[in-house]
Order: C-alpha cells, then structure tokens, then sequence
C-alpha cells in the first residue's frame, strides 16, 4: 500500500532534505532521516521515503510532498498524528492519504513553487528572523518585478544553476513569478516545472541587485541569455526560503493546497 | 539629552522584559538588561530605560518603545545601528530620535495593542511555531469575536488579571477586539489604554473555550461581572503574544507606527 503525506518543517538545524550516508552521520541530521525514523516507527517496519522536490540545509517547507510503502494498515489521523509524535519539534506531518501505487510524489508532480522573504530596511529582523533574509539597501520591488517576467517560458537556467548541480539539462519551464512590497518586506513567489540547485537563490539574488539599482532592469534577460553564472548576482541565504509545495493534477484527489487548479 | 528607541524583540529565551536583581542573575536573562548593556556601551556611560510596558517571559514586541536620557551625543543612525551591533540576535532598535525631557514612555502612552496568533488544526505547527500558539478543538471565530465584544468600555478586569499582578486596581478601557481567522490560524487583536498582568493572555484562554463550543457566548460577559479569576478559561501561552507596541499623541511626532491616528 502506498501513502502521500504532507511534511511541513523549519529548515533550520538541518543539513536539507536528504538522508546522508553513513559517513556523514555526525553534525545536523537531514530531515528525510528524522521523518524515516519517526514513520519506521509507526508502521513497525523500515520505510524508505520519496519526496517530491530536495530543500537545501537550511531551506524550510510548507508541504513538502513525499510518498512511501508499507504494509501497516494505519489510518490517515495515526499516520499523521503517531508520525508527528515521533519527530523533532521542526518537523510535522500535516496530513496522509493512501494514494495508488503508480502515484509518485517526485514523478507525478507538474509545477512546485517557492516563497523568499526578505525585510527591507536599514536594521537586521529580531521577530520572524529565522523565516527571513534581510537587505538594507532600498529595494524597487516594482522594477525586480518587471526584471523578473524576462525569465517565463521554457528555457535554458544555465546563469541561476550552482556547479554543484546534478541535473542533466538546463531547460525548465518557469510557469510565473511575482515580486511585491508588504511594507518593509519584499516577496518574491515563483513557479515552475521544476528548479535546478539553487535557482531560486540565485535568481532572488540577482533581482535584489536590479531592485537595489545596481543593474538595470535589462540585467536579468541579459544574464538568462549569457548562460554564465559566474556574472549573476550572490545566491540569496537559505533562511529567508519557503518550499510552498508541489502541485498535482486533480485526478491524484489531494488536498487542495498541492492540487493544480484547472 | 532624552532619546526615544523602538525595540523589536523575539521573547524566547528572555525571562520578561524587566531586569532582574543581582540574585537572579543566573538563567535566561531580561531583555531591558541585554538592551540597557549595548545602550551603555553606545553612549560610553550607564543608561538606564523606561519602557512603555513591560512583557512577560517568552512574549515578543514588535515596538516596544523605550526611553532613556544621555549626555552622549549620537546621530539617531548611531543609536538605532550602534546598539543593535551589541544586542543579541533576538533584539535589534528599529528606530531612535529625541524627545523633550516631558516625554515618557510609560506615562505619554494613551495606549497598547497586542495580537496574538494561534494555529487552529489537528497537528502541532513546525514552521513559525516560535510565534504561533496551537490549539487543536476547531474554533468558530466568529463566535469568539462576538463574545469579546462584552469586554469593550472601562471595565473592571479582575477576572482576567493573575495573582501575582502588582496594579493597584483592575479598571482598564478596553477599546477594541477582533478575533479573525486566516485559513487555519485564529488572530485575536486587542487594543486597551493599558492592561493587566497576564490580561491578555486569560482573555484568550476564554475566548478559546468560547471558540471550542465548550461556553457559551454570553460566558464572557459573566466572567467579567464576576469578577473572579478562578472561573476563567486557562492563560493562553506565551509564544503566540505579540506586543505590536504603545500608540503616542501626534504632538510627540514619534514614527506613525506609535502614533494614535486622531
């Protein structure tokens, strides 16, 4: 029997998402360990979890969507409920379904869109700073939002990639992004197919120097168009990051905050 | 010389706002003692602050607002990023300015705001859960909002106030309360001319129980013409209060964030 699960955590005190191998078992744990330990528990056997996109050390979810195999008839509250018991107060399990066996978090996933936070002002956040980035510099978050539609559509993300990236190929499907002001704080909501390691950091980074005037507006079409990303702007740090969550064609019937909306 | 500063802080790990004697000086220690070392070594001599109200263990301010008189002389840029330099992660000074030596900020304060935020849902909250209280009973806010509203007006709050609370009589004029809920969060917010200890939070823990169908609307309205704090709802904890800050009259010419809109 397969069941989806809905995984909120703060990413703070982990090293990311995956499991580590043996050798790197001293230091913060990763979250797939603490949650694969907590649902062996509940099902009374070893699981072995897939999640639907990796988060960085550091990076926090709200549903980050992960399906696993068991044989433990459980109900949807046990699951949710036993599972959150056993986890580290950063992690909770929101909520499970049974799913079909051909359902996969990772492959049946058509979109996953992401939140970045920053305050805006001359002083460092003291309230909400483990959920924020910060930039003192005055930010046009209007001309980083004009700056940004340059970058929907498929296509080549080689500028926004790290070195460290594993994925074949460049291309992706960036379906929409947003930049807005809410007073002091500037949000940045993007969308797409799926991301590279560290593209949206790195796009975040380059648009705060559009939004801070050191680059035109022109920058990041240019920067898209150069393929290098040895040009473009710091990866934004990982605290002020939110995985918002996977997006599902309806036909899997899960909750509505991982379902497309036609 | 007086200065005004508006201090922002994360109430985790504090023990309260207020400093404590030299016998209890082990443990977590006050924010006024963290802020009035990083003020001290500022102005190069011993400042010692006024605050606009005190918070409790594990409460956070946005702006609590602090005064302090100095014969150093120092631009408000100096005061606002100097002090923040030397102030520990969870505090930072979002603003400082000169005031008239008649300016307090406990006595010019016509009044408080508070809001408190909690997560309505079957599992405990991950992400923001240092700033999210948590209640799992499904809440009708609606109801909660009507029963508050037999609070507004002076009245006389002794059924809200603990024990230990050192005021030398319970009237208070309440002057607005709204309980709104937002998805699964509930948000009470609530603005007196001044409060009582732990009055804040024993409203909530009421309103809760109001919210879970457990007491009728009209329980509140008893409670207060009661007067007896040994019937109440439970006080609510410390990690969903926010204390937004004081409000100032316009002549003070303070930032718009304190200032009573006429």
């Amino acid at each position: 029997m397969r069941v989806a699960i809905g995984v909120e955590y703060d990413g703070h005190g982990f090293h990311g998402w995956q499991r580590l191998g043996k050798a790197a078992e001293t230091g913060p744990g990763s979250v797939q360990a603490a949650l694969e330990k907590a649902l062996s528990r509940v099902a009374a056997h070893p699981v072995v979890t897939t999640c639907s996109g990796r988060t960085d050390s550091g990076v926090h979810a709200r549903c980050q969507v992960v399906h696993f195999d068991t044989d433990a008839v459980r109900t949807p509250r046990a699951w949710m409920l036993g599972t959150t018991a056993h986890l580290p107060p950063a992690v909770c399990v929101r909520w499970a379904q049974p799913v079909p066996d051909n359902f996969s978090a990772r492959f049946s996933a058509r979109a996953r869109h992401y939140r970045y936070r920053l305050i805006n002002r001359p002083v460092r956040p003291a309230l909400h700073r483990q959920y924020l980035s910060w930039d003192l510099r005055p930010l046009d978050a209007d001309a980083m939002h004009r700056a940004a539609q340059a970058l929907l559509g498929e296509q080549d993300f080689s500028a926004f990639r790290t070195v460290h990236c594993q994925a074949p190929h460049a291309r992706r499907d960036l379906q929409r992004i947003c930049v807005t002001r809410d007073g002091d704080e500037v949000i940045v909501e993007v969308q797409a197919n799926a991301f590279l390691h560290h593209m949206v950091r790195n796009i975040v980074g380059s648009l705060l120097d559009v939004g801070a005037g050191e680059q035109p507006e022109g920058w990041i079409a240019e920067l898209l168009a150069g393929r290098d990303r040895s040009v473009a702007g710091a990866t934004a740090p990982a605290a002020g990051l939110v995985f918002l969550g996977p997006l599902y064609p309806p036909e899997w019937a899960l909750p509505a905050e991982v379902t497309l909306t036609p």
